[in-house]
């Protein structure tokens, strides 16, 4: 499968290192318009089926808001208990029909293989917006996109990149995606620091070294402190296999202020997937960073609004047309970036 | 109560032959804008109140997507548990609210009558999406507006049409409906199938005999091996007074490839109001069928979405403007009808 | 804090006399949109978050079709309990991120301070669409505009109203609002009418007298025959200590056409803030007062879009522009206002 004009978006696999250019770059021809600088009707009359058959309030908004940046309309489903698939629908009678009510999809549902199984009956382009413990494609680009933003600023590439993985890398479907990503790019250093019993599955540490890349594992914090970008996950404690084995890592991977400024680089860039968990015992990223500018958490949302915005432009074969249906902005914006 | 601008449109018993005619032959112009050859922006600003106080994903999109082709808005409301309704206000309340918010409503509540006890209340014109056990109209129209161009594709009309309606006829609103209508036209054999204990009420026997067409009832699904249409509903075994009973027709009226290549007329035509249910043990039509052209189930949930617009188009008395506000559309699109 | 053009209206409290009849008078130009004699385009693009944390059908549609009466789009979440709320995250960070997802926002979340302490994270104006116990701002606005109204048929201003309060005075959170923007016009004369156990919190009833106004509170209903504006509220029996307590006042409060024609003056209006319950035993309006032209329950409902109309436009600095981008109307529309 190849990516683009008319094509799904289904997994990370799909993407080699000139597609992930393609995307960023219309992704940056993005930015006027998701601040206000500027307005496009591109898509005027189009429609999104924004089909979240798992509900998740933050991607879901973020495909829907990402479509109406480009003068799209956006007819949405949440949640599954009362839909056909469970009077015992099948996937692909499901795809038939509602495909003939959008011109493209995006979709989320809980079951691993379900959005390619959807797609397969689509008369539309799909976007996967995360099935189970599968794919969440977007979330990947976004990650990505947001490491390459932050190393421009530095004057830096992706190339040679030193990056920190922390907390859930066995569980945790964003860090599996990033690295996959990061696989396309050259002389990465990856650390990934986790509880033994929530470490990187093989597979990937393979694919890591196989593709040459500096690969180090261990359980101590520590190891992230000279990282250009430090990606903090959640550890859920049911994970674990006793509470016991939970208690020896509570609190081992938090990170706040006070370490940031006694340990890191100046210039580390903190990335998590949110939500982060703000509760006193739990939190992961402790709310004291909020002042850090190298807090990269909030710019990481806003760039998932760009990158859906170039995946929608791109798969509807209208990256280069945007700006032929500029419109003025009549009212007061002031938002900026996070 | 007669139909279009400005009128509500509650029940099959509103039409007759010509106003039928009228609808389908504004559906047939909106086939180019459900395929994205064309685009209109008639509705532009138009808000359509979607309240779909019992949940149906299937009818709610097909009524926004309907509205969103046209040009318009939609504002949708799922679900009834934390509703006024639900804190005892009454329908004529909630009515004369809501139609404050919108300039047509389509509505769908799970108790009989209440869409005609809302319109009284309302302001704007109601379009009834499913009463409960009464009347789902928009759905006995799109399966007659399938049936004429089925037949079309023959070079014949709805005239003269052989029918078979097999499954739940007891229980099963849409054959309700779709037999009312048809006994609008000329020379109906209808073919009714079903295990008795889930027969077809006598009040539509009775009109239907009245109105001088030919019925046949029978348990055997032989009786449809001649049918212009095959008309296919689900079974659910709690239906029956004992599950002894159920079993007695489990897989009875069950349909696939193989009987039908074998019993079947070659044009016959085999719908369903969908959802079917996929599940080996209940799939009253398989998927081995998917492949058979005359499949028709798809088609039927594409021509929905024609004739909502047409209802919308019709009720807001813009279906001679449509047209006058065609713009280009700038995106890729392919999907083509099912 | 000051109110419009790019500020949060999260309070009453934030309202001067000047403030308010600035939002009346834009209410008042929005009047021929609402009711379809004109239409406008002018925030075509723009993105309202509408974020209903708590459900509220009418609130939440009536700030959605506000917003698509000015040409704007509609983002929508409902409920909370698959939130990343739910999953510990703070209002904060909710709210740094979905405010990059639209221009501004309305929130209604269980709460009190909740809507405050989100529009702190926030980078686009949030518009407080009720946060539990605390404030219903909009609410109260339409109540006040609603009032004004009213007075203007009859050739009078609010200065000098005579407005008697009925039902659950303590917990209903719409007459202590309303009675705060009262205090900012003169001679106004309060008749409080409420069991004891639900009267009006005292740090309001010496807001009324410091600000030189007439007080009267009462357990009878008698004492709201002179009133130019009788607002009635839901009494709630599970707010008194026992059953014997709420059985006493059962009825006491309750309104119907025949005490209106023998005790009230003919031009009293009555209000409502909606939902009345329309069960025999508990309606606290009757609806044989539904032909009552001075039941004015539905015309606060329709106000409320207008209000709502208002501070959109004003928030977002475009309260000069409406008309500037007039469109024709093209499709049937005699709903009129209620």
């Amino acid at each position: 499968m190849t990516v683009f004009t008319g094509n799904h978006v289904l997994s990370v696999a799909q993407f080699d290192r000139g597609a992930i250019e393609k995307v960023f770059m219309v992704a940056d021809s993005m930015l006027p318009y998701a601040l206000r600088k500027k307005r496009t009707q591109v898509l005027e009359g189009a429609i999104l089926g924004n089909l979240f058959f798992e509900p998740s309030t933050r991607t879901r908004v973020s495909f829907g808001t990402a479509f109406n940046l480009l003068g799209g309309e956006v007819r949405e489903t949440t949640g599954m208990s009362n839909s056909a698939l469970a009077k015992g629908e099948s996937l692909y009678d499901t795809a038939r029909v509602l495909s003939g009510y959008s011109d493209i999809i995006a979709m989320r549902h809980p079951q691993a293989g379900s959005v390619a199984e959807f797609a397969e009956g689509s008369r539309v382009p799909v976007i996967n917006g995360g099935d189970g413990a599968n794919e969440h494609p977007t979330q990947a680009l976004l990650d990505l996109y947001t490491i390459e933003k932050e190393r421009k600023s530095h004057g830096e590439g992706i190339d040679g990149l030193n990056i920190a993985m922390i907390g859930d890398l066995k569980y945790g479907r964003t860090v599996h995606s990033l690295s996959k990503l990061l696989c396309l790019y050259k002389n990465i250093h990856f650390t990934l620091i986790s509880p033994h019993e929530l470490s990187m599955p093989a597979y990937i540490c393979d694919m890591i070294t196989n593709a040459g890349h500096k690969l180090t594992i261990t359980e101590q914090l520590e190891g992230s402190f000279d990282a250009d970008i430090c990606y903090q996950t959640r550890i859920q404690e049911e994970r674990f296999p006793s509470q016991d084995e939970a208690n020896k890592f509570r609190g081992k991977f938090r990170l706040n202020q006070e370490i940031y400024t006694k340990h890191f680089q100046s210039k580390t860039v903190i990335m998590h997937p949110l939500p982060r968990d703000s509760r006193v015992e739990a939190n992961e990223l402790d709310n004291d960073l909020n002042l850090n500018p190298n807090l990269a958490i909030f710019r990481q949302t806003d760039n998932g609004v760009l990158v859906r915005m170039a995946l929608f432009a791109l798969t509807l074969g209208v990256e280069d047309k945007v700006s032929d249906f500029d419109r003025p902005v009549h009212w007061y914006s002031n938002k900026g970036q996070s």
